[in-house]
């Protein structure tokens, strides 16, 4: 409310100038990564990609956060140890940095506080931690890597999820052709996705996904006006704070890269982004939409698609003798 | 032989020089790739990586031959569809265009015909093939990146598997510290290594492994003059050739990169190198080896470890309201 209101005095002091009118609205671009700590963002990504943090020797972050998949598994419930089902949709690590808290409920506060759960969960990793920290003690050029970068410190649960987190922050989608509009260049979009801009605002869309990353910034009831039907248990915010008003509230998911990161919702049950577009506004907003207006807004959203992160794959360091075995099968 | 001949000749007519001695080792010069495709490599670098030809829409070439992980997935036997326990070691795909043949048991004559198996294998990928390429066909990227590289025979087994081929023909790792050596830097191994190199070749481990890849010349039977001890029911090349002298025939596995592709042999049962190379001498040549020697030779494998291919992660293009749906349980 506070930025809008400034965007308006600007507005108004300077004529209603594009740039300004701009300044005012509910979505911020995202800026390209500044990477002040190479070494550690280099780290991080190999954790990231290492498959010897999970008990399996099988499955790393990326295998649920898949890169080349902006940053999604692309099922609707996740793949985890052993086959098992995962209980809710994975969302995206693009652009995470920019959620007020991590998981659909929010019960990590940040990145760093994140990492450390699907290492040790069950139906993901199951990767006791001090043995995944074993692994890495195990391997010298892990070893040198955590000393150079963390010193004393070296190979803890604490350094482990700093330098994942830090890697994270890089993970940001700049330039989509939204952002370009945004930045002024007014034919960045089609006339069709304009008016799908138009909608997502006037059907106050805006009023849940809003700032750099189009959502991540509250949290709010599934099923605002109309129950949402679904057979996925998961209650939302109430396993968090107790509260019987958190019932089914969720964190808002981003909207950036929402043409990549289907199936939808929490139970990964909608596959069609003009579906989903229509899903929220009977059950958020409880005013039909036309086929049309859907498919506009759904024009709108793809323009959010960023430029994806480039990464070089990373090469890991071989195991020792003294490395824990990874346990794949029935141990 | 011939080489070897020549080679002897060649060392005679200009006299025994470093360079002409070295012509004659059983270890040829691995060079690097000369990519004359690119767009097709691109492209089989995307399919190589693309989990959407698995039924379960998580597992990929890459999931198995981790170019993280020097081109294996580095535990006893894989992981397939449905958490399925595979029947044999993962080979490394690094390198793998210098095999007379694939699998271990060489039953695919080539990289393209080897491609078409592990998709289909319900132990493996799972997925028919006509539903993969149903997959591809349906995402408008990869129908044109088809068109403007195979024109008119566009997306078929055949296409798709030729693209993958000549990405994986990429997947050389030239400049180890032994090719270094035997480019005529008698610097680049210490003297243990030289050592370990001597014995490699007075123990005639290079009457089998040889050539550029340290092996994949030849099929040789698994326990020559001992029998190889284990669980594991796989028969060798009898089973392609129905011979009975063929039993636990296999083909020689590469020795490149053989620090990374741990654990060792076609169970899987060896996880320490200096081990591995003391049950080949016990179980192929019979003359005990000292852990002194083993460890020399062990020391020289190691040199082996070549230049990792830089792969930028491919981003790959979102499915379509026509893309079959992967199917990751029960069904
Ligand atoms: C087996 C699949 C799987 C693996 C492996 C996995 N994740 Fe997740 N990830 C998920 C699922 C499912 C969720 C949503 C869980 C929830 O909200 O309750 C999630 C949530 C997250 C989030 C929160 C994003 C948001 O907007 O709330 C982040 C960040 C994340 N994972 C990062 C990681 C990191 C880092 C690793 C490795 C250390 C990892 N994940 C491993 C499946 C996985
Ligand atoms: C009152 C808040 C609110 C409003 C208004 C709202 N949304 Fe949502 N939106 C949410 C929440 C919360 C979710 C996650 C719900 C879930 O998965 O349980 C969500 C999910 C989505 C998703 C799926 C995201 C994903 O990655 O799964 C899309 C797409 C979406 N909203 C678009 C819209 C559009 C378009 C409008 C307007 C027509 C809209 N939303 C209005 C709160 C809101
Ligand atoms: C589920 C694990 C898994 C997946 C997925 C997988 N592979 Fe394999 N791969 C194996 C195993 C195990 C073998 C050895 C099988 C045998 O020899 O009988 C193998 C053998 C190979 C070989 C032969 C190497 C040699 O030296 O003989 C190549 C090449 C190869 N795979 C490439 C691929 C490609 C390309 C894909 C994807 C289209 C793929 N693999 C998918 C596990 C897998
Ligand atoms: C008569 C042929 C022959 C001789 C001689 C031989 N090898 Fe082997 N080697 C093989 C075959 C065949 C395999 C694969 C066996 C299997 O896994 O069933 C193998 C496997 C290996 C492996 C494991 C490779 C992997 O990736 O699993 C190592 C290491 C190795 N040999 C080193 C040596 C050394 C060192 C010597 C000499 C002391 C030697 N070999 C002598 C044929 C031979
Ligand atoms: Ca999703
Ligand atoms: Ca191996």
């Amino acid at each position: 409310m506070k930025t809008t209101l400034i965007a308006i005095t600007v507005a108004a002091a300077f004529g209603a100038s594009a740039l300004c009118a701009l300044a005012a609205e509910p979505i911020q671009i995202i800026e390209p990564a500044v990477i002040t700590e190479p070494a550690k963002v280099e780290l991080g990504k190999k954790l990231f990609f290492e498959p010897r943090l999970s008990k399996s020797g099988f499955l790393s972050c990326n295998s649920c956060h898949n890169l080349s998949l902006g940053g999604v598994d692309a099922i609707p419930t996740s793949i985890g140890h052993d086959w098992q089902e995962g209980p809710i949709n994975a969302p995206t690590v693009l652009n995470a940095k920019y959620m007020l808290a991590q998981f659909w409920d929010g019960r990590a506060a940040d990145l760093q506080e994140q990492a450390a759960g699907p290492i040790e969960n069950p139906k993901e990793m199951a990767m006791e931690h001090h043995i995944a920290l074993k692994v890495l003690e195990s391997i010298p050029q892990y070893q040198a890597e955590f000393k150079a970068i963390y010193g004393e410190q070296g190979i803890s649960l604490s350094t482990v999820t700093d330098a994942i987190a830090v890697f994270e922050e890089t993970l940001v989608t700049p330039n989509s052709r939204f952002d370009q509009y945004l930045a002024g260049d007014h034919d960045a979009l089609s006339a069709e996705e304009k008016a799908g801009y138009a909608l997502f605002k006037a059907n106050a869309c805006s009023a849940c996904h809003n700032g750099p990353a189009v959502g991540g910034t509250s949290y709010q009831k599934m099923g605002l006006v109309q129950p949402f039907v679904t057979d996925n248990p998961a209650q939302g915010r109430i396993d968090v704070t107790g509260k019987e008003s958190d019932r089914n509230v969720f964190k808002v998911p981003t909207l950036r890269n929402i043409e990549l990161t289907y199936p939808y919702f929490h139970d990964g049950s909608v596959w069609d982004l003009t579906e989903a577009v229509k899903v929220m506004q009977q059950v958020q907003l409880g005013l039909p939409l036309s086929d049309e207006e859907a498919g506009k807004i759904a024009a709108f959203l793809k323009t959010l698609t960023g430029e994806q992160p480039q990464i070089t794959l990373p090469i890991l360091p071989p195991s020792t003798a003294e490395t824990p075995r990874p346990q794949p099968f029935g141990q």
